[in-house]
């Protein structure tokens, strides 16, 4: 299984934003929207291997974890408006104390980014960065657990959570790339090495 | 300077779509503006050596070609709807015998597929397809112009053009990805490769 976990700092939680402009009232929505396209789509299809996380962090009711799941993922088109409907659907389908399942293959839920990382502890956890060691020189495992940031990068506190679980440092060159765009290059290199 | 031409098979040559439908009504123009944020985008710049370019063929009034040259766009968001709002503007301000810069840096006029390639006829040409030779076979020069359907390859009499100018066919692998997907690929491969 292959897993993406992107923060999204100012994530609204609250389904209260206009479709029509998550890159502005939805708190960069449009960012995890092409995030979720590039870890899923190929051409006619879905990778059934990969798993995607994120967790909301804007106001007003944060933390919200959204997981969604490759092989169970259904009705979804790959557009970002789309997407966003879907994001905003399980936005509004949250409850406090249990996983809902919002639509199919979508699941959210009230957790903390340590209690993701614990919860996928047997994974192998790689941190993009620029700074890190250059990914030709990574053995990625086939369990792979990619975190990234969305426009701004993880807290100290986060970075200490993945040190404490083993985390490599991992980069795919000194450009500082879009999430989506990351993602999406990691999918097809990581085809192409298997 | 980087090339990437998108066929727009059904694109719309007319502006009268609506922009909260482009997957739809617009004939997939959701594509051409998801490979014109992989084209041009990475954190907090755009790419000013990537040109782009798209020939709507969709009715009612093609083939509109829109070309977009990164060192001269401004104003665009990442965005799927935004870099729609400026492929509609495009199509909405094209005339018929003029080249028309319908917002900085995106450029509006009748051409056919045939009149492109022969206007960049000293570039080398990359037709992308599973069926070429695996891209880390291809010694990709500096000025290549990369050539990509959308959802549908490009027929014989296109294919024809292009091996009269001596286009090579490349390959990302046996799957089959998005084309969005292919340019966000290529752009990172190739800064990796320089």
């Amino acid at each position: 299984m292959r897993h993406f976990y992107v923060k999204s700092t100012k994530g609204m939680t609250s389904g209260e934003f206009n479709i029509n402009d998550t890159a502005g009232s939805a708190g960069r929505l449009d960012i995890i929207a092409r995030c979720v396209n590039a870890a899923f789509w190929i051409s006619h299809s879905l990778r059934t291997d990969v798993v995607f996380h994120t967790i909301l962090f804007g106001p007003p009711n944060s933390p919200i974890y959204i997981k969604i799941v490759g092989k169970k993922l259904r009705k979804v088109q790959p557009d970002e408006r789309n997407i966003s409907i879907f994001l905003k659907k399980a936005i509004e389908r949250f409850e406090e104390d249990r996983v809902v399942e919002t639509t199919p293959g979508i699941f959210a839920s009230r957790k903390t980014f340590e209690d993701v990382i614990e919860e996928y502890k047997d994974c192998d956890f790689y941190l993009l960065g620029e700074d890190g060691s250059d990914i030709s020189d990574c053995d990625v495992s086939e369990n792979a657990f990619f975190i990234l940031g969305d426009k701004e990068d993880l807290v100290d506190e986060e970075v200490a959570i993945l040190e404490k679980h083993g985390a490599k440092k991992v980069s795919l060159g000194k450009i500082s790339y879009l999430t989506s765009h990351c993602i999406g290059f990691l999918n097809v290199y990581l085809d192409r090495k298997n």
